[in-house]
C-alpha cells in the first residue's frame, strides 16, 4: 500500500462504484449538468435493543464540508477509471466522460442547506439539502452519508450518556476500540454530543481542548515486576505530576491496597502544598467501590478529589450505578448526592462504537430535477408508506409551545410560511386524517431549521466552534420535553407536514400510480 | 480544521494522553529505554446477542505496520506537548523528555511477532507480541489496538456472512453507513474475511480489485421525474453498459414492473449479442421475490443471470433467506439449489458496523520487563481468574488431530517445544485439574502460529497479497470442526497452556499474593 493510494482512497474515490457508473449514464444522456436536489435525512432513531433514543444530535457537517472542498478528480483517479474494464473486456468509462470529469469533477457547483451541528434533530426531517449538477450531486452521496451518519450516531450516544450521568463530567476514552481512523470523527462527535474531554491527543489538539489521561495498569505492573510496589509507582507518578495526580487504584486490590496507597500519596502531596486530583476505578462493582472509596477519601480529609469510573460504561450502566448509589451509599454513611457530584465518567468502547445500534440509517434521496425553467418533483413510492420520501423543494421549521418547549418539526413547501397560517394545521406524514390544529397564541416560536452552509463550492461562514455547537445542544435539549429525552421508550416527537405539502404528496403518489397502471 | 492538523491526528498523536504521561514517567525514572514485552490478544469472541462467533479472522496488521513505519514525533507534535499545561498552570511535559522524544520518538526500536492476517484466531491467544523500549512500546498501544480490533471484528463478521451464504458471492456495500474514514479499513477487512468484491472505489484500487456496482433508485427516479419511464431508464443503462447490465428492479413495483422491464431490456441486449448480468432486489421479502424473479427469468430464457439481494443483510438474515427458499421455491416450480447458486449478496450496514457487537475487546498487556540481563515476568492479578493474563515470553502452537482438524491452540514458554513432549499434556488456562493428554500419534501437526513481521522498525517481509490472506482464511476454516464454525452457540475451541506455563503462572500468582499480604 502506498500512502498516495491511501490518500486517494480518502479523497474523491471515497465513493461507491455505482455513483460513477450512474454519472457516466447521466453524461451520455445529457443530464449530467441538469440541476437536481437531494434530501438527506434519517428514518429511525437509534434503537439499542432494550432502549431507544427519542432524538439525535446532529454532527459531522464541518468535516464533510472540509472533505468537499478538497476532493476532486485528478490524473491518478481518472487513470484508475480508465483502467477499469467491463464484462466483455472493454473499457468501462469512456474518454469523453473522463475528460468531462477531469474538468468538472469537483463540488464547485454544489450548494448545501443544513441543520447546524449540535442541534437536536428528528427522524424523517431533511437535515441536509443538496442542490447542484446531477452527476456531481450523485457522486457526493456516499461521502455525505458516511460523514454525517457516523458522527450523528456517536453524538447521540454521547448525549444519552451525559443525560444518564446527570450532567457530571464525561471523558471520551474510545480510541483503542474505535473504528480505525474513523475513531477521530467519533471523538469529535462525542465532544459535540456530550463528552467534556477526550483521551484522544490528536483530535483534542484539532479542537483546542486539553486531552485527558494519567496512567494505566501497565505503569503499576512495571514497578511490581521490578520488585518495587504499587505505592512506589504511585509515588513516582505524584513526583512527576504533583498537580495532576489521578491514580488508577485497581491493579492489585482496590480496597486493600489501591485506595489506601493513593491516600498515602495524597497526604504526602498535600504536605508539599499540592492538591491531588482523584482516583480511577476500572473494574469490579463500580457503584459499591465508589461508595467505599468516597468514605475512605472523606475520612482521610479528601472530600473534594474526583472519583473516575471506567469499564464498559454506557447510558444504562450509568443509570444503574446512580440508582445503586442512591440505595447503597447511606448504608455506609455516604451522602448519595455528594458522591454523585464528585463522579467523573470515562466512557470508551460503548460510546465510540454506539453499542447496541452501531449504524444510523441516514439516506440521500432525489426529490427534484430541473427541467425547462422549473423544478419537477421526484418521488419513489415504497410499499411501506413511511419510506416514501417527501417530494420537492421543502422548508423545515420547529414549533415551540407557550412554555418554550419544542412540540413538532414541520415540513412545508418552498413558498410557504407557517407564520402566516392561523390556525396552523399540521398533518401526520402518512396517516390520513391525523392532524393537529394550533392557534397562533398557542405557539411561542416558529423557527427555521435549515441554514445555507455551502454555496457553489464555498463555505458561507466560518466553521462553528466546539463551544457554539455545545451551546446549541444544551439549549435544544432544555427545550425538549423530558418524555422525549428519557432513556427507554421515549415519547415520539411529532414530525408533521403542512396541509399544502400533504396535498402535494398525495397528488403525486396518485399520479405515479395512474401512470404505472396505464403502462 | 487544517488538513495538517488532521494528518497529525492520524500520525503519532493518534494515541491516548496517558501513554504520553506514562512515557514521561518512564523517562523520569530512567526506565524509558528498558526493553519490555506486551502481548495483544482478545478476551471474547464477538457476541451478537442471539448468536455468537466461535472464532475470529485476524486482520489489520499490514495497515498497522504501515502506520508504524511513518508515525513519529516531529516539531509540530512536540510543540503541542510543550503547550500542554497541568492543574497548577505549569507545563505538563518537560524539555528534557521532549528532547528525548524528538530524537527517539519513532518505532525504530520495536519488533513484532504476529499471527498472519486471514488466519482463524482464538480468544486469549497472543496474536501480536511487541518487544521494544518501554516508552515507545507503551505509546504504541492505542494505535495497535485501534488498527487490529476493528479490522478483526469486521473480517470475522464477513466470514460469518460468507458461511451463512453457503459460499456464494458476497459484495461489500457499507461505505455510506461505515464509520467515516475507518470504513476504508472495514472494507479491507471484509475483503480479507469473506467479501469477494466491494463497492468502495478507493479501497478496491488499493487492493487491485475491480469495484462493483451499477445503479441506484435515483437513476430510475430521474427518468420518471422527467416524464420518461423505468423501462427508458433500463434501456439507457443497457445502452451505456451493454456488457455489464445489472438492473435494480424495485423502484416502482418489483413483480409488476421492474422484473418484466428488466427482461425486456435483456431480450434486446441478447438480440444485439450481449449477455445481461443480472437484477438486484433491495426491498420486500427477498426470499420470496428471488423465487418469483428466478421463475420469470427462467421462463424468459435467462437461467444464468444473477439475482443480487441487498437490504440489511447479515448472517442470520441469510440463513433465514436460504431456509425459506428451500421450503418455498418448489411451490413455484423453482429448484432451490439452482436458485441459491445464482444468488449474490450485497451486504452493507450490518457488515461494516458489525451489527450486534460493534467492538472487539482486544487488549495489550505488559507481560515482561528486562532487568540485569534477564526478563522479569509482569502479572496483573484480576479478581476474575480469566482476566489474569499469562505472564512472560510465550510461544503459541496450533494442534491438529489425525483428521487434520484444529483441536487446540497451545500457549507455552519460550524455551519449550511441544513436539518434544509425549504425551503432550494441555491445561485449561484457569481451572485446576482440567487437563487433556495426547499421545504423539493422536496429533498430526503442531504448528507455530506467530511469525516475525517487524524487526527494529522494519518489515521483515513484503506485505501479503489479498489472495494470500484469503487462502489462509479458507484453509483455516476448512480445518475447523463445523461445531466451532456454526452461527449460534458454537462449540468452544480449546485454548490451553503447557504444564510448564501453567506451573509458572501459578507460582507467580502465589508470589504476588504473598507479597501483597506481607505489605
Amino acid at each position: 500500500m502506498g500512502s498516495t493510494e491511501r490518500s486517494s482512497a480518502e479523497g474523491i474515490l471515497f465513493t461507491d462504484q455505482y455513483q460513477l457508473t450512474m454519472a457516466q449514464l447521466y453524461f451520455r444522456t445529457g443530464m449530467h449538468e441538469r440541476p437536481a436536489q437531494f434530501d438527506h435525512f434519517f428514518r429511525d432513531y437509534p434503537n439499542y435493543g432494550l432502549h431507544q433514543s427519542g432524538y439525535c444530535i446532529n454532527a459531522g457537517l464541518d468535516w464533510l464540508l472540509e472533505w468537499m472542498g478538497q476532493a476532486r478528480f485528478g490524473e491518478a483517479e481518472i487513470e484508475y477509471l480508465r483502467w477499469q474494464t467491463g464484462g466483455a473486456g472493454q473499457r468501462l468509462f469512456d474518454d469523453d466522460f473522463l475528460a468531462w470529469l477531469r474538468d468538472n469533477g469537483t463540488f464547485d457547483g454544489i450548494s448545501l442547506k443544513a441543520v447546524p451541528e449540535g442541534r437536536v434533530v428528528h427522524a424523517n426531517v431533511p437535515l441536509t439539502i443538496v442542490q447542484g449538477p446531477l452527476a456531481m450531486a450523485q457522486i457526493l452521496e456516499t461521502a455525505l452519508l458516511n460523514h454525517l451518519n457516523y458522527q450523528t450516531l456517536i453524538a447521540t450516544k454521547a448525549s444519552r450518556i451525559r443525560e444518564a450521568g446527570r450532567g457530571r463530567m464525561v471523558l471520551e476514552f474510545g480510541l483503542r476500540r474505535g473504528p480505525e481512523r474513523g475513531a477521530n470523527a467519533g471523538t469529535r462527535a462525542a465532544l459535540i454530543g456530550g463528552a467534556d474531554f477526550s483521551s484522544n491527543v490528536g483530535v483534542s489538539r484539532m479542537l483546542g481542548l486539553p486531552p485527558k489521561g494519567t496512567h494505566a495498569h501497565s505503569m503499576v505492573q512495571v514497578f511490581i515486576a521490578l520488585e518495587a510496589s504499587e505505592l512506589d509507582a504511585f509515588r513516582a507518578y505524584a513526583d512527576v505530576f504533583p498537580d495532576d495526580c489521578l491514580l488508577l487504584v485497581d491493579t492489585v486490590d482496590t480496597l486493600g491496597s489501591g485506595i489506601p496507597n493513593a491516600i498515602r500519596v495524597f497526604e504526602e502531596l498535600r504536605q508539599k502544598g499540592h492538591r491531588p486530583v482523584g482516583i480511577r476505578l476500572d473494574s469490579g462493582d463500580l457503584a459499591y467501590l465508589s461508595i467505599r472509596a468516597a468514605r475512605m477519601l472523606d475520612q482521610a480529609g479528601f472530600p473534594e478529589v474526583s472519583i473516575v469510573l471506567s469499564n464498559q460504561i454506557d447510558e444504562l450502566t450509568l443509570w444503574q450505578i446512580i440508582t445503586q448509589i442512591e440505595v447503597e451509599a447511606p448504608q455506609y454513611g455516604v451522602e448519595p448526592d455528594k458522591l454523585i457530584r464528585r463522579l467523573v465518567y470515562g466512557v470508551g468502547t460503548r460510546l465510540i462504537s454506539s453499542a447496541g445500534d452501531s449504524a444510523l440509517d441516514g439516506v440521500y434521496k432525489l426529490v427534484a430535477v430541473f427541467d425547462q425553467g422549473r423544478w419537477l418533483p421526484a418521488i419513489k413510492i415504497s410499499e411501506t408508506p413511511e419510506k416514501t420520501p417527501n417530494p420537492g423543494h421543502k422548508r423545515v421549521w420547529r414549533l415551540y409551545d407557550r412554555r418554550g418547549r419544542a412540540i413538532a418539526d414541520l415540513l412545508g413547501l418552498e413558498d410557504e410560511d407557517p407564520r402566516e397560517l392561523d390556525p396552523l394545521v399540521t398533518h401526520h406524514p402518512t396517516q390520513f386524517g391525523a392532524e393537529r390544529s394550533f392557534r397562533h397564541d398557542e405557539i411561542s416560536q416558529i423557527e427555521p431549521l435549515l441554514m445555507e452552509v455551502f454555496r457553489e463550492g464555498r463555505r458561507v461562514s466560518e466553521p462553528p466552534s466546539l463551544d457554539d455547537m455545545r451551546a446549541l445542544r444544551a439549549s435544544d435539549l432544555d427545550r425538549l420535553y423530558p418524555g422525549v429525552r428519557r432513556l427507554m421508550k421515549p415519547h415520539v416527537y411529532h414530525v408533521s407536514l403542512t396541509k399544502k405539502l400533504w396535498d402535494y404528496k398525495q397528488e403525486l403518489i396518485a399520479a405515479v400510480k395512474r401512470k404505472n397502471s396505464s403502462t
